[in-house]
């Protein structure tokens, strides 16, 4: 008997350190990792693909697997632009993307018929500061303010239990005459690993993490050390 | 019907993912960059110019788009200092500012109109420490201890509501005659991604962030390999 | 009388500033450095070893040192791998690996006769989590899904008791007829301290840290300022 | 009149976000960098003096200035070493250093008769976890175990008042023949910074900060890319 075996074993049972041994069927990455890189293009190295993309990245999720639904969390982060003006700003925010997938088998799950909610940074504060009892719902229209308006709904609620909380997705799609609903039970301790993981993202999310980080380039270094006149006092300088 | 264009609309009335859809009028970027950069002066690339600016700062900030007002906060880095000894010191804290804009029409606020509150250590501390039903209320003087003291007075007040807290910018200026008051509602959930964010900023204002990081070139990672006779036993030496 | 000699005494017996003045007998280094490096293996400087190891990295543990034991807690980093679409994942999450070493004499701990035990993530979850009076347990088998399964089993708990919490691991090995407890009482100070390191570290033991920083490198700096078309809003393309 | 001075009057009675305006006597720089630096030699630039001391390090600390003393603190960082075996481990926990100084006059403190009280890693686990209403207290004994155990006694203790809490510092020399006490009065929102900057500075004061961060340089980025077969699994490899 391999001894390494029996670990690997043990902690997919016991603690699922290891990624993945959960099978998520249909497609090979996480949706964390799509959101980031462009499709079927593989660049290779620390190179950027002429779209500014970078194959640097380090794609990392937290994956909870029940028996009826799997439920991934991965953060997204800010999009930036450069403005004529030569400063760079947030263009959009980061999420915290859940993703739901029902189970298909023993530990397998269908990735294809995986559900997407995009948590936004003040639906993130919501989930991070739900006490005990609390629960809380919210509600994305894709076809808003469009003639589709109210045509396919998605409502994410998190409900208390008596260890933990109940996520669940609901998609109501009246085009399609599609009617869906996945439930993922969280423990009390699954649901302390995602408050402090999204609390941890939440700044990076937000872009705060980027702008109050001074540049650790040797350029950078320099930056803190001469007097920039930058006016903590502006307040007053209108 | 473009579905990229109904996302971004979703997310515009959902969560405001996409910044600036609320438009800012009078102004293209928010406060905090115009504290970080020189107005009028672009510099390209990571250059400085000779006043020690960057151009690579990011600037990122959390607006609350609401019916009579918008809030918008945002971190204002320390300045620094080198010292005749040779060291680096922070010369000025950092702040939190506040920038509140009077809608104008329907998502539009005016930052010709603005007001100005820079929230300062202490006061942070005061913002993130606040329970459930507590307020608080800061005042700043800009004439403090000159012939005009008291002439010009800002206060800032937090108070509880059903589902979190007013915040309200009161300016009185004697000497033209202004009185001026914004209010803005900050529901729970957008309460706690200021309190987050207020926490996560903290360390960066004081300049804690910077103390305690190790630097990051190759200078710097020789530095924790030697054994600097640092004596954190200098309690008892004096 | 050498004053600086009366300070390391001092802080050795009041605060334990001065790390390994409790001598861990049987070997030099904690366990987690022994984790991240190969046994007998020493690369010089900042190279890389063929199997990717480096010597640069740097060990820190916190270490409780009482009567019968003594408890150390180190974070083990996770790993990540490269897939074939040419970015990086977490292939194992990291852990909290938590040493227990009984004492063999006044402030002397045998290594020889150390147990593990190496908290999942969500584990962390629970024990970052407790309340006051509270309690959690957690088991672990080595031979889970074995012909051997139940024979070896190791349970950790977590007990309150009035200042602070009993942190007991309890190992039975029926093969080798062996049946070891050891427990170590933690004061609520010391609770604190490994509450909001444990915290602290759990981004890092998930990989968020490494996946929600930017690259720091130069290449990474640009990376910011160009406009991927990352599409945040991906949440409805599907 | 100037109003940029309006503006540095105003901060320094209001907020003081300007640093030093209250002047310490008797000395220039914190008792912080003192640590970090040799009194009396200058480094130039960012190169290392051959006893390995940078002059690349930012100094910040938090001062509360009141009537009867002043009460800064700053995070001293832990000292490494590097071992036979090749790799770096803390050799010196970091502290969190307060310096206590008494008035002279009105807004200036005589450093020259300062008190320092270095806490410790588990005495700043007590600190952060004062509830409202606790109270804590430490000793230290600079000549404990030697001949004059018992002769010079400090001891910091922290007392709940109706905003915020009492922290005081006693030095009974009886050799010296002197007996000291200072306290400084702490409002529950400067309290609320120092929990959050010395929660912030925990994790760096152990070591952790350092030995959970991958390497930022290039080298250190090719270190995740890799399969290091580092065995989070080694609980039961033994």
């Amino acid at each position: 008997m391999n001894p390494r075996a029996m670990v690997k074993l043990s902690h997919f049972l016991n603690s699922r350190n290891k990624l993945f041994q959960c099978r998520f069927l249909g497609e090979d990455a996480g949706n964390c990792f799509r959101l980031m890189s462009s499709a079927g293009i593989s660049t290779a190295g620390q190179s950027y693909g002429a779209d500014g993309r970078s194959s640097g990245h380090i794609y990392a999720d937290y994956s909870i697997f029940k028996g009826k639904a799997a439920l991934s969390a991965c953060p997204v982060l800010p999009t930036f632009s450069k403005t004529g003006s030569g400063y760079t700003k947030v263009d959009r925010r980061g999420t915290i993307m859940l993703t739901f997938r029902p189970a298909i088998g023993e530990r397998k799950y269908d990735s294809e018929k995986k559900q997407l909610f995009a948590l936004s940074v003040t639906e993130i504060g919501s989930f991070i500061s739900l006490g005990p009892g609390d629960s809380c719902e919210f509600f994305h229209d894709p076809s808003m303010q469009s003639r589709d308006a109210g045509q396919v709904r998605k409502s994410l609620s998190v409900k208390p239990h008596t260890d933990g909380y109940f996520i669940s997705l609901s998609v109501t799609n009246n085009i399609l005459k599609t009617n869906n609903r996945v439930t993922v039970p969280v423990t009390t301790a699954e649901f302390a690993v995602m408050r402090a993981a999204f609390s941890f993202a939440l700044p990076h999310i937000m872009g705060w993490a980027h702008s109050t980080n001074p540049p650790t380039d040797n350029v950078g270094r320099d930056f803190v050390k001469v007097h920039p006149q930058l006016a903590a006092a502006s307040e007053w300088d209108r």
